[in-house]
């Protein structure tokens, strides 16, 4: 493989109209003339680590292996806390430990973790607010040409940080929130499609509802499952169960809100 | 020609802040790294296929020649209703047959029509709301490496979906309407540029009127020619009857949203 | 150098969503299908040229040298005013003579500079209000495969335009305004750091104090210099000083807007 012409994948909580995601941009040419740059979100609601980390997760088996990512979602920039670099399957993970990167060792398929810390490779001048342009863009930069992990600072054996719970269990009631709404008014929720199906497994015989701004709502299939104007919850392309209003909007309905609260009970 | 280096133009409605186009260019870039991608928008107001087919429209004389456009606003997604390659004197179109590529049938320089079946080419374990990156992304990659349109299905005699009409004719009333507004607040109107000329042509020594949320404001040939403060209508970058306010903003004048009726009199 | 693969960096106030700037991309690859483009930023408010010119000038050290920039935030557009290519040591900027582009002139780096008149290279049937796409896009196409400067009009001895004035002097007051606003709610101002710590030097023995909203406030080193939900200054990443709420945010906390007034008063 030739490592000049890799693909890095960008995301940030950054937006774009201030040009801070080009200047990451110019420097990472700067270093390799040949990276393909694709974004994958720049929009992030500011700070919102669980999110990203959702984003991240489930766009990985649509990139080529090989890929580097470079994730920078930071509520604690500044810290003084060193960035990693994680290697996996997939390909480069380069970005702060702070919950980001933590799904990857739940999949088994990590294969070292370094920190960032030799400055040779940063910045001159380097901001105390900005270290997605000035840490680990060029160290993005210099591992798509081939260089070694080992050179941005030692392997290390710790665990990566995980990132917050997505939900949890109250009685019989599965309790989540609301992560993200999309382009539609569609309804992103913290509950793993995968986590729904076991809850639904172990109260088999009883039907699982959703219940959202007080009102209730079945799982179903597909949107057209739903008579038009009904809700419904379905599993969306992201592995998490999302709520929408056929041939409506969800979110307008429900009026909800990142953090607002999301149930499932067996009833 | 070098395939490999082909343009591939994007438009959606899908926004940019959920990773959604950034997993597209992943697939795309998997299956042909050298692909060249650019953005036409993914900020169309969702499932609003007339402006989307206005804006792909009026950027296809920009892009060269043999650019693969693959386009999806897409109300009908999951209905089951096959996707299309529409191979024309400028490239190649994919995405979903419900009025998009409406517009090339006019134009008399469609050389192919294919409907898109051959599920050997889309993603494996492809989702039901996301053809975007599950079957258009992967065909339109295979396209670009010169696989023949016939690859992923028949070829159709049948004639493409037209997008609905743009305006109508009430006695000596020209009915349009507002399908848009742009970044400085200028009202982009489903009239043809050409239609209003046919229009004028017809009334021919009356004086042609725009009224729109109650004000009446006449048709010019550039902003300077109206005083400032003043609303006028004139011809925009999309060959569509577009109004102004001289060194104002008439979306917040007008109050105008989409959908919102305009109206050509001659007086 | 390979002119061909050289990046072409994008600042406009076009938006994104109705295609303008997919269009330009168009052009730009049509002329050059191995330009790089990389987008600066096309969100900058209309007609905001000091705040592009800030983007600008402080992206500039990130881009490899031999860039080219397109900016194109014009109120003037249609006005008959030449554009100009400037040649720095950094690499060209091409767009209109209005004050983007003065913040050259400061740094003695300009090589040359030229108007922008022979049509030869100019889109055919260019538009009145679209420079960006069908003037400055073929122009900067052109000049990334090499074609001097020279081919697109006659050099000119003549200055740039300067922007407006960023701050001004009452008494022992500096009195500057709001610039814009970070997607984390952070304030941009129009003092450089430069200026507050001139002005900090002059007052010598005295603290300087930040006014804003009928807030007053330190500048310091860094966020988690302040208490956490108190108001500091600091010098942020454009080289302006920049207000933050620590753990909180400004924006909304001093309901700021851009052209809000902010004052340094020596106390």
């Amino acid at each position: 493989m030739n490592h000049h012409s890799r693909v890095a994948a960008l995301l940030t909580d950054f937006g774009t109209f201030m040009g801070y995601v080009g200047q990451m941009k110019g420097v990472l040419l700067s270093i390799n003339p040949e990276l393909r740059l694709v974004d994958l979100s720049h929009d992030i609601p500011p700070q919102n680590v669980r999110l990203a980390s959702v984003v991240l997760q489930h766009s990985l088996s649509f990139f080529p292996t090989g890929t580097i990512y470079v994730a920078v979602v930071d509520p604690g920039v500044g810290s003084g806390r060193p960035g990693v670099i994680v290697e996996s399957d997939h390909g480069f993970f380069v970005g702060p430990d702070n919950g980001l990167f933590g799904f990857l060792q739940q999949g088994g398929q990590i294969r070292s973790i370094h920190r960032v810390v030799n400055d040779r490779y940063f910045l001159e001048n380097r901001s105390n607010t900005f270290h997605g342009r000035d840490v680990f863009a060029p160290v993005a930069g210099y591992l798509s040409l081939g260089y070694p992990a080992d050179e941005f600072g030692p392997p290390t054996d710790g665990l990566l940080d995980l990132a917050v719970e997505d939900f949890h269990r109250e009685g019989d009631e599965l309790i989540g929130e609301v992560l993200a709404h999309d382009a539609f008014g569609n309804v992103i929720t913290s509950f793993s499609v995968q986590a729904a199906h076991s809850f639904a497994r172990e109260f088999e015989g009883r039907e699982v509802y959703v219940f959202c701004q007080g009102e209730v709502f079945p799982i179903l299939r597909t949107f057209s499952d739903a008579p038009p104007g009904d809700l419904l919850a379905y599993a969306g392309s992201f592995q998490r169960l999302e709520i929408a209003e056929n041939h409506g909007n969800a979110m307008r309905r429900l009026g909800t809100t990142p953090g607002v609260k999301v149930k499932l009970i067996a009833m």
